[in-house]
């Protein structure tokens, strides 16, 4: 667990950086919205094509101003060429949607996603050259709990970490990935695929797991008797079960381990609690409240830098 | 874990109930002082006596006009006679102040306090008749993250819900206790010592163990990848390792099963990842998103009733 982060130095960005032109979003909910909010925003020439499987769902985001343009398939939307696509959907179904556009496009569309997992989708698209050569991951460290694009945020990217995954891209495509994001106002850290899922299952994936098994640990009838410190621990857990089940399972080995690491530590309080040893209980609490307080100085140093 | 909680009828309030003439606070801190803070605003007649090891800081809480006197311990305090004391120290303190305020007393005066656990209270205080006369439990389920009198708020039990514990005391005395807190503006909840720490052990404790495994399981590298899901799940981990580990230990028995039903929780999210079986994984992760929505309706219900 406590094996260092690797990172690639970023490349250094081009002062003369374009713009995207012609941005493809498939999949318009929250997070697919609001990085349509944030082009119009922050880049108010960028044409937006969206694609979906409800029509009127995509009808009701343009009518909201989100989307110039809209399609059920990449097939359909004319003039893919040169454009860049954002996958928003479920993990499950990014890899087949990276498929569907590559294959509708003439080879020169750049595709990306918003999926949080990596490794598991370039293991599905291992057998497609093209798709492989096409697709840099991305995952923004951003979301909310609602959904649907009626609560998209032209500011949910800003001061945000996006990690990128380009390690087999060719370096110019990493670098308009990395532009895109800061556009949107990201931060950007380059990752490989597999470092990001060991660092995320972690930091996102396990926190999950153990809201969701602190929740499961209740019955409905003790509700009442849930004060805050229930509240936040286990708010996470209201999310889709479908969904993180997918993240979970697109994560398989390192949630594994992750587990693991989680059923030590939680064998080890009970240990002290059995054994009354007061001393190794406060330090398993204490190096918890440590890390906790790292993150609240991280947070006000962020805010300082940015307020 | 799916026993049934055991309630008592709450007795029934007398119309020509007393507002409380002498309330004698131990320890003011957040909770102290918010105890001051709504008496001095739903009881502006009653005498508020601060008790605590630093002078200094008793001093400052009456500068800030939360008590009307202070003592360093209740020997030294005038006229204790029929009156009201509050216990709020941390758990492992609050049997031996219970016994300092029998022995200064005239066996007169009535003790609660605000613990977190509570049959480990009464264990303490099993040899002496006079202080399990004297004392009855409670437990407000009411908390912020600060500490210290300064961030005391007058409305902290609003709407909140208050344990109290009186099975082994005169039914006036619990009533008065349960008046109280309704001055406060709490709402009361009977229950058993030992009912009270079985279902705080699971919608408290085990949420607070949960948090900090979490937290243990990143290091400190990881916190620039962390997102709002961890920081919702982690933060009661950043409170006090020395206060949590007495209430912990405060609460031997309970804790160790509510561990258990944790570890069995999570070794079957794990054993579903090792045996990719989907189907399982996503019923647990249901049933924890169906307890959170239960909750969520729960708090609109609250919410509505008390806009």
């Amino acid at each position: 667990m406590q094996k260092s982060i690797s990172t690639k130095t970023s490349p250094q960005l081009h002062a003369d950086a374009q713009a995207e032109s012609h941005v493809v979003i498939v999949g318009v909910g929250l997070i697919g919205g609001s990085i349509a909010a944030a082009l119009r925003k922050r880049s108010p020439g960028c044409r937006i094509t969206g694609i979906g499987r409800s029509m009127d769902r995509l009808k009701q985001a343009a009518a909201a101003g989100l989307l110039d343009d809209i399609a059920a398939s990449p097939a359909a939307v004319d003039g893919l060429r040169g454009g860049l696509a954002v996958v928003c959907l479920p993990v499950g179904q990014i890899a087949a949607a990276v498929r569907e556009l590559v294959q509708a496009d003439d080879a020169d569309l750049l595709i990306t996603d918003v999926g949080s997992v990596k490794a598991s989708i370039y293991q599905e698209l291992a057998d497609s050259e093209a798709a492989l050569r096409r697709y840099v991951g991305s995952h923004p460290i951003a979301g909310r709990e609602q959904t649907g694009f009626e609560f998209a945020e032209a500011d949910l990217f800003v001061d945000r970490l996006c990690i990128v995954t380009g390690e087999s891209s060719d370096a110019a495509d990493v670098r308009r990935i990395q532009q895109f994001w800061e556009l949107l106002g990201s931060r950007v850290h380059l990752m490989t695929a597999d470092e990001h899922d060991r660092v995320l299952s972690l930091t996102s994936h396990l926190p999950h797991v153990l809201a969701s098994v602190a929740a499961n640990c209740v019955v409905g009838e003790m509700l009442p008797f849930t004060g805050t410190g229930f509240r936040d621990t286990t708010r996470v857990a209201a999310g889709s079960a479908e969904l993180w089940t997918q993240i979970l399972c697109g994560n398989r080995p390192y949630m594994i381990e992750a587990i693991q690491a989680a059923e030590q530590c939680l064998s080890r309080v009970r240990e002290s609690l059995v054994a009354n040893d007061r001393n190794g209980l406060e330090q398993i609490l204490a190096s918890a409240s440590d890390i906790r307080h790292q993150l609240k100085v991280l947070d006000q140093t962020a805010g300082a830098r940015n307020p």
